[in-house]
Protein backbone atom coordinates (compact mmCIF):
# COMPACT_ATOMS: atom_id res chain seq x y z
CA UNK A 1 0.00 0.00 0.00
CA UNK A 2 1.51 3.15 -1.05
CA UNK A 3 2.07 5.69 1.97
CA UNK A 4 2.49 9.36 1.98
CA UNK A 5 2.75 11.92 4.35
CA UNK A 6 1.23 15.20 4.84
CA UNK A 7 3.44 18.11 6.58
CA UNK A 8 0.99 20.16 8.45
CA UNK A 9 2.42 23.28 10.18
CA UNK A 10 0.90 26.47 11.57
CA UNK A 11 -0.97 28.81 8.69
CA UNK A 12 -1.10 26.27 6.37
CA UNK A 13 -3.21 26.62 3.49
CA UNK A 14 -6.42 24.44 4.13
CA UNK A 15 -8.19 23.79 0.66
CA UNK A 16 -4.41 22.96 -0.29
CA UNK A 17 -3.58 20.23 2.52
CA UNK A 18 -7.44 18.66 2.54
CA UNK A 19 -7.89 18.45 -0.66
CA UNK A 20 -4.22 16.35 -0.94
CA UNK A 21 -5.55 14.05 2.10
CA UNK A 22 -8.55 13.52 1.20
CA UNK A 23 -7.91 12.80 -2.55
CA UNK A 24 -5.18 10.34 -1.09
CA UNK A 25 -7.31 8.72 0.47
CA UNK A 26 -10.07 8.63 -1.75
CA UNK A 27 -6.54 7.02 -3.75
CA UNK A 28 -6.68 4.29 -0.70
CA UNK A 29 -3.02 5.86 -0.26
CA UNK A 30 -2.11 5.40 3.80
CA UNK A 31 -2.06 8.94 4.15
CA UNK A 32 -0.61 10.63 7.78
CA UNK A 33 -1.26 14.42 8.57
CA UNK A 34 1.81 15.19 10.63
CA UNK A 35 2.19 18.21 12.79
CA UNK A 36 4.80 19.93 13.28
CA UNK A 37 4.00 21.59 16.39
CA UNK A 38 3.16 17.89 17.97
CA UNK A 39 -0.13 16.30 18.30
CA UNK A 40 -1.84 19.37 18.85
CA UNK A 41 -4.16 20.26 15.40
CA UNK A 42 -2.92 23.47 13.72
CA UNK A 43 -4.87 26.40 12.48
CA UNK A 44 -4.86 26.87 8.98
CA UNK A 45 -4.09 30.60 7.09
CA UNK A 46 -8.07 31.03 7.15
CA UNK A 47 -8.88 30.33 11.08
CA UNK A 48 -9.97 26.66 10.28
CA UNK A 49 -8.68 24.24 13.10
CA UNK A 50 -7.68 21.06 11.24
CA UNK A 51 -6.48 17.63 13.49
CA UNK A 52 -3.47 15.61 12.67
CA UNK A 53 -2.85 12.27 13.58
CA UNK A 54 0.96 12.07 14.71
CA UNK A 55 3.53 14.72 15.89
CA UNK A 56 6.04 15.09 13.25
CA UNK A 57 9.25 13.58 14.02
CA UNK A 58 11.34 13.50 10.95
CA UNK A 59 12.35 9.89 10.75
CA UNK A 60 9.32 8.78 8.96
CA UNK A 61 9.06 6.99 6.12
CA UNK A 62 6.86 6.89 3.04
CA UNK A 63 6.59 6.89 -0.73
CA UNK A 64 5.55 10.27 -0.95
CA UNK A 65 5.40 13.38 1.37
CA UNK A 66 3.56 16.60 0.42
CA UNK A 67 3.83 20.57 1.58
CA UNK A 68 0.88 22.35 1.14
CA UNK A 69 1.46 25.85 0.81
CA UNK A 70 0.14 29.05 3.01
CA UNK A 71 2.48 31.62 3.39
CA UNK A 72 3.19 31.09 6.62
CA UNK A 73 2.46 27.63 6.78
CA UNK A 74 5.28 27.31 3.94
CA UNK A 75 7.71 29.60 6.20
CA UNK A 76 7.39 27.45 9.00
CA UNK A 77 8.31 24.30 6.82
CA UNK A 78 11.31 26.10 5.39
CA UNK A 79 12.38 26.84 8.72
CA UNK A 80 12.49 23.35 10.30
CA UNK A 81 15.27 21.58 10.42
CA UNK A 82 13.61 18.23 10.36
CA UNK A 83 11.99 18.99 7.46
CA UNK A 84 14.52 19.68 5.54
CA UNK A 85 16.54 16.59 6.67
CA UNK A 86 13.28 14.63 5.62
CA UNK A 87 13.58 16.13 2.68
CA UNK A 88 16.60 15.61 1.45
CA UNK A 89 16.62 11.94 2.73
CA UNK A 90 13.15 11.33 0.65
CA UNK A 91 15.35 12.55 -3.03
CA UNK A 92 18.24 10.13 -1.73
CA UNK A 93 15.88 8.06 -1.57
CA UNK A 94 14.00 8.18 -4.60
CA UNK A 95 10.27 8.75 -2.86
CA UNK A 96 8.11 11.76 -4.13
CA UNK A 97 8.42 14.63 -3.19
CA UNK A 98 5.46 17.15 -3.86
CA UNK A 99 4.50 20.63 -2.63
CA UNK A 100 2.27 23.48 -3.74
CA UNK A 101 1.85 27.44 -3.45
CA UNK A 102 4.10 28.87 -1.37
CA UNK A 103 5.68 25.62 -0.32
CA UNK A 104 8.15 25.17 -2.82
CA UNK A 105 10.49 27.84 -0.86
CA UNK A 106 11.24 24.78 1.58
CA UNK A 107 12.58 23.06 -1.34
CA UNK A 108 14.75 26.05 -1.97
CA UNK A 109 15.95 25.62 1.44
CA UNK A 110 16.48 22.31 2.09
CA UNK A 111 18.18 22.39 -1.96
CA UNK A 112 16.30 20.01 -3.27
CA UNK A 113 14.72 19.98 -6.76
CA UNK A 114 18.01 21.89 -8.06
CA UNK A 115 17.89 22.15 -11.96
CA UNK A 116 14.63 20.95 -12.06
CA UNK A 117 11.81 22.47 -13.72
CA UNK A 118 9.12 23.78 -11.15
CA UNK A 119 6.42 25.96 -9.98
CA UNK A 120 4.78 27.67 -7.39
CA UNK A 121 2.39 30.67 -6.64
CA UNK A 122 3.56 33.81 -7.62
CA UNK A 123 4.07 35.47 -4.61
CA UNK A 124 7.40 33.49 -3.93
CA UNK A 125 8.13 33.19 -8.34
CA UNK A 126 11.60 34.79 -7.42
CA UNK A 127 13.08 32.67 -4.64
CA UNK A 128 12.09 29.37 -6.40
CA UNK A 129 13.42 30.47 -9.86
CA UNK A 130 16.37 31.20 -8.87
CA UNK A 131 17.36 27.57 -7.80
CA UNK A 132 15.05 25.77 -10.22
CA UNK A 133 16.73 24.96 -13.36
CA UNK A 134 13.26 25.82 -15.47
CA UNK A 135 10.74 27.77 -13.76
CA UNK A 136 7.29 26.81 -15.54
CA UNK A 137 3.89 28.80 -15.39
CA UNK A 138 1.69 25.75 -15.61
CA UNK A 139 -0.61 24.36 -12.96
CA UNK A 140 1.09 21.30 -12.11
CA UNK A 141 5.03 20.97 -12.98
CA UNK A 142 6.53 17.36 -12.33
CA UNK A 143 10.07 16.49 -13.21
CA UNK A 144 11.35 12.86 -12.07
CA UNK A 145 9.80 12.65 -8.72
CA UNK A 146 9.89 16.53 -7.98
CA UNK A 147 5.83 17.34 -8.13
CA UNK A 148 5.18 21.23 -7.84
CA UNK A 149 1.88 22.91 -8.09
CA UNK A 150 0.36 26.75 -8.72
CA UNK A 151 -2.24 27.20 -5.26
CA UNK A 152 -5.31 25.74 -4.21
CA UNK A 153 -6.96 26.55 -8.21
CA UNK A 154 -4.30 24.17 -8.71
CA UNK A 155 -4.69 21.48 -5.88
CA UNK A 156 -6.97 18.90 -7.29
CA UNK A 157 -5.00 18.38 -10.63
CA UNK A 158 -2.04 18.54 -8.22
CA UNK A 159 -3.18 15.77 -5.74
CA UNK A 160 -4.61 13.58 -8.88
CA UNK A 161 -1.60 13.94 -10.33
CA UNK A 162 -0.48 12.43 -7.16
CA UNK A 163 -2.51 9.75 -7.43
CA UNK A 164 -1.34 9.12 -11.55
CA UNK A 165 2.23 8.87 -10.38
CA UNK A 166 2.31 7.17 -6.87
CA UNK A 167 -0.70 4.40 -7.45
CA UNK A 168 -1.43 4.70 -11.25
CA UNK A 169 -3.59 6.29 -13.91
CA UNK A 170 -6.38 3.97 -13.60
CA UNK A 171 -6.86 4.52 -9.43
CA UNK A 172 -6.54 8.61 -10.46
CA UNK A 173 -9.50 8.19 -13.15
CA UNK A 174 -11.93 6.20 -10.76
CA UNK A 175 -11.10 8.81 -7.95
CA UNK A 176 -12.06 11.69 -10.53
CA UNK A 177 -15.02 10.72 -11.93
CA UNK A 178 -17.27 10.74 -8.46
CA UNK A 179 -15.43 14.51 -8.08
CA UNK A 180 -17.77 16.12 -10.90
CA UNK A 181 -15.76 18.17 -12.47
CA UNK A 182 -17.22 20.34 -15.08
CA UNK B 1 -20.49 42.38 6.40
CA UNK B 2 -21.82 39.54 4.77
CA UNK B 3 -22.54 36.67 7.78
CA UNK B 4 -22.39 33.03 6.65
CA UNK B 5 -22.89 29.99 8.51
CA UNK B 6 -21.50 26.71 7.98
CA UNK B 7 -22.73 23.40 9.04
CA UNK B 8 -21.05 20.96 9.83
CA UNK B 9 -22.41 17.53 11.17
CA UNK B 10 -20.17 14.17 11.59
CA UNK B 11 -19.04 12.47 8.14
CA UNK B 12 -19.23 16.10 6.29
CA UNK B 13 -17.01 15.99 2.82
CA UNK B 14 -14.05 17.63 3.79
CA UNK B 15 -13.05 19.73 1.16
CA UNK B 16 -16.59 21.15 0.19
CA UNK B 17 -16.74 22.37 3.64
CA UNK B 18 -13.25 23.78 4.01
CA UNK B 19 -13.22 25.51 0.44
CA UNK B 20 -16.47 26.96 1.13
CA UNK B 21 -15.04 28.61 4.58
CA UNK B 22 -11.63 29.71 3.10
CA UNK B 23 -13.09 31.23 -0.11
CA UNK B 24 -16.01 32.98 1.59
CA UNK B 25 -13.26 34.10 4.62
CA UNK B 26 -10.88 35.03 1.58
CA UNK B 27 -13.80 37.75 0.33
CA UNK B 28 -14.05 38.61 4.34
CA UNK B 29 -17.59 37.44 4.61
CA UNK B 30 -18.42 36.34 8.86
CA UNK B 31 -18.26 33.15 8.17
CA UNK B 32 -19.08 30.56 11.02
CA UNK B 33 -18.14 26.44 11.14
CA UNK B 34 -21.40 25.42 13.24
CA UNK B 35 -21.16 22.41 14.87
CA UNK B 36 -24.06 19.93 15.05
CA UNK B 37 -22.75 17.89 17.81
CA UNK B 38 -21.73 20.83 19.66
CA UNK B 39 -18.45 22.33 20.59
CA UNK B 40 -16.46 19.39 19.74
CA UNK B 41 -14.48 19.08 16.47
CA UNK B 42 -16.16 16.64 13.86
CA UNK B 43 -15.07 13.50 11.69
CA UNK B 44 -15.37 14.23 8.01
CA UNK B 45 -16.24 11.43 5.53
CA UNK B 46 -12.14 10.99 5.15
CA UNK B 47 -11.04 10.89 8.37
CA UNK B 48 -9.81 14.75 8.97
CA UNK B 49 -10.93 16.07 11.84
CA UNK B 50 -11.96 19.77 11.25
CA UNK B 51 -12.59 22.37 14.05
CA UNK B 52 -15.89 24.11 14.49
CA UNK B 53 -16.31 27.49 15.68
CA UNK B 54 -19.45 27.38 17.97
CA UNK B 55 -21.98 24.91 18.86
CA UNK B 56 -25.02 25.09 16.52
CA UNK B 57 -28.17 25.77 18.22
CA UNK B 58 -30.76 26.54 15.32
CA UNK B 59 -31.28 30.07 16.20
CA UNK B 60 -28.81 31.71 14.32
CA UNK B 61 -29.20 34.70 11.77
CA UNK B 62 -27.57 35.49 9.08
CA UNK B 63 -26.97 36.05 5.29
CA UNK B 64 -26.26 33.00 3.89
CA UNK B 65 -26.60 29.00 5.14
CA UNK B 66 -23.90 26.67 3.71
CA UNK B 67 -24.59 22.91 3.74
CA UNK B 68 -21.66 21.16 2.79
CA UNK B 69 -22.31 16.97 1.53
CA UNK B 70 -21.02 14.19 2.22
CA UNK B 71 -23.31 11.18 2.28
CA UNK B 72 -23.25 10.35 5.99
CA UNK B 73 -23.03 13.95 7.05
CA UNK B 74 -25.64 15.04 4.30
CA UNK B 75 -28.34 12.47 5.79
CA UNK B 76 -27.26 14.05 9.96
CA UNK B 77 -28.16 17.31 7.96
CA UNK B 78 -31.56 16.06 7.16
CA UNK B 79 -32.39 14.29 9.99
CA UNK B 80 -32.03 17.24 12.84
CA UNK B 81 -35.01 19.09 12.87
CA UNK B 82 -32.92 22.41 13.75
CA UNK B 83 -31.34 22.01 10.54
CA UNK B 84 -34.39 21.88 8.63
CA UNK B 85 -36.38 24.76 10.68
CA UNK B 86 -33.32 26.94 10.14
CA UNK B 87 -33.83 26.27 6.44
CA UNK B 88 -37.42 26.59 6.61
CA UNK B 89 -36.95 29.83 8.14
CA UNK B 90 -34.10 31.31 6.15
CA UNK B 91 -36.36 30.70 3.03
CA UNK B 92 -39.24 32.77 4.82
CA UNK B 93 -36.63 35.58 5.03
CA UNK B 94 -35.22 35.19 1.62
CA UNK B 95 -31.47 34.86 2.68
CA UNK B 96 -29.15 32.68 0.77
CA UNK B 97 -29.39 29.13 1.00
CA UNK B 98 -26.51 26.93 -0.52
CA UNK B 99 -26.39 23.41 -0.28
CA UNK B 100 -23.66 21.40 -2.22
CA UNK B 101 -23.27 17.21 -3.22
CA UNK B 102 -25.69 14.98 -1.16
CA UNK B 103 -26.82 17.83 1.38
CA UNK B 104 -30.16 18.74 -1.28
CA UNK B 105 -31.25 15.97 0.35
CA UNK B 106 -31.90 18.06 3.26
CA UNK B 107 -33.91 20.50 1.30
CA UNK B 108 -36.04 18.18 0.19
CA UNK B 109 -36.57 16.85 4.00
CA UNK B 110 -36.94 20.70 4.97
CA UNK B 111 -39.52 20.98 2.25
CA UNK B 112 -37.17 23.88 1.04
CA UNK B 113 -36.62 24.97 -2.95
CA UNK B 114 -40.23 23.25 -4.19
CA UNK B 115 -40.48 23.75 -7.65
CA UNK B 116 -37.01 25.52 -7.89
CA UNK B 117 -34.11 24.23 -10.45
CA UNK B 118 -31.72 22.14 -8.57
CA UNK B 119 -28.42 19.73 -9.14
CA UNK B 120 -26.83 17.91 -6.70
CA UNK B 121 -24.64 14.46 -6.85
CA UNK B 122 -25.72 12.10 -8.73
CA UNK B 123 -25.79 9.12 -5.98
CA UNK B 124 -28.86 11.27 -4.45
CA UNK B 125 -30.58 12.25 -7.87
CA UNK B 126 -33.31 10.63 -7.18
CA UNK B 127 -34.31 12.00 -4.40
CA UNK B 128 -33.73 15.50 -5.31
CA UNK B 129 -35.19 15.12 -9.00
CA UNK B 130 -38.47 13.76 -7.69
CA UNK B 131 -38.64 17.15 -5.56
CA UNK B 132 -36.92 19.73 -7.82
CA UNK B 133 -39.09 21.35 -10.26
CA UNK B 134 -36.10 21.28 -12.92
CA UNK B 135 -33.35 18.71 -11.92
CA UNK B 136 -30.40 20.18 -13.49
CA UNK B 137 -26.36 18.52 -14.38
CA UNK B 138 -24.65 21.28 -13.95
CA UNK B 139 -21.69 22.37 -11.71
CA UNK B 140 -23.87 24.94 -9.89
CA UNK B 141 -27.74 25.81 -10.01
CA UNK B 142 -28.63 29.13 -9.25
CA UNK B 143 -32.27 29.81 -8.67
CA UNK B 144 -33.42 33.06 -6.97
CA UNK B 145 -31.70 32.28 -3.44
CA UNK B 146 -31.02 28.74 -3.60
CA UNK B 147 -27.41 27.81 -4.75
CA UNK B 148 -26.90 24.12 -5.28
CA UNK B 149 -24.01 22.18 -6.65
CA UNK B 150 -22.75 18.76 -7.73
CA UNK B 151 -19.69 17.72 -5.72
CA UNK B 152 -15.72 18.21 -4.54
CA UNK B 153 -15.15 19.12 -8.24
CA UNK B 154 -17.92 22.09 -8.29
CA UNK B 155 -16.92 22.83 -5.07
CA UNK B 156 -14.72 26.13 -5.78
CA UNK B 157 -16.94 27.34 -8.78
CA UNK B 158 -19.98 26.60 -5.79
CA UNK B 159 -18.30 28.90 -2.81
CA UNK B 160 -17.01 31.56 -5.93
CA UNK B 161 -20.35 32.09 -7.13
CA UNK B 162 -21.54 32.52 -3.15
CA UNK B 163 -19.10 35.15 -3.04
CA UNK B 164 -20.32 36.58 -6.44
CA UNK B 165 -24.08 37.06 -5.25
CA UNK B 166 -23.56 37.90 -1.37
CA UNK B 167 -20.87 40.36 -2.19
CA UNK B 168 -20.90 41.18 -5.54
CA UNK B 169 -18.88 39.81 -8.71
CA UNK B 170 -16.06 42.19 -8.44
CA UNK B 171 -15.20 40.72 -5.17
CA UNK B 172 -15.30 37.29 -6.59
CA UNK B 173 -12.90 38.13 -9.08
CA UNK B 174 -10.18 40.02 -6.47
CA UNK B 175 -10.25 36.28 -4.58
CA UNK B 176 -10.60 34.02 -7.70
CA UNK B 177 -6.82 35.85 -9.35
CA UNK B 178 -4.18 34.54 -6.32
CA UNK B 179 -6.02 31.20 -6.09
CA UNK B 180 -4.17 30.11 -9.50
CA UNK B 181 -6.69 28.23 -11.56
CA UNK B 182 -6.17 27.36 -15.11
Amino acid sequence: MTKALILMAKGVEEMEAVICADVLRRASVDTLLLGLEGEASVEGSRGIILGVDQAFRGDETADLVVLPGGGEGAKHLAEDERVLSLLRRFEQEGAWIAAICAAPIALVAAGVGKGKSMTSHPSVRETVESFAGNYVEEAVAIDDHLVTGRGPGAAFDFALDLVGLCVGPQKAGEVRAPMMFG
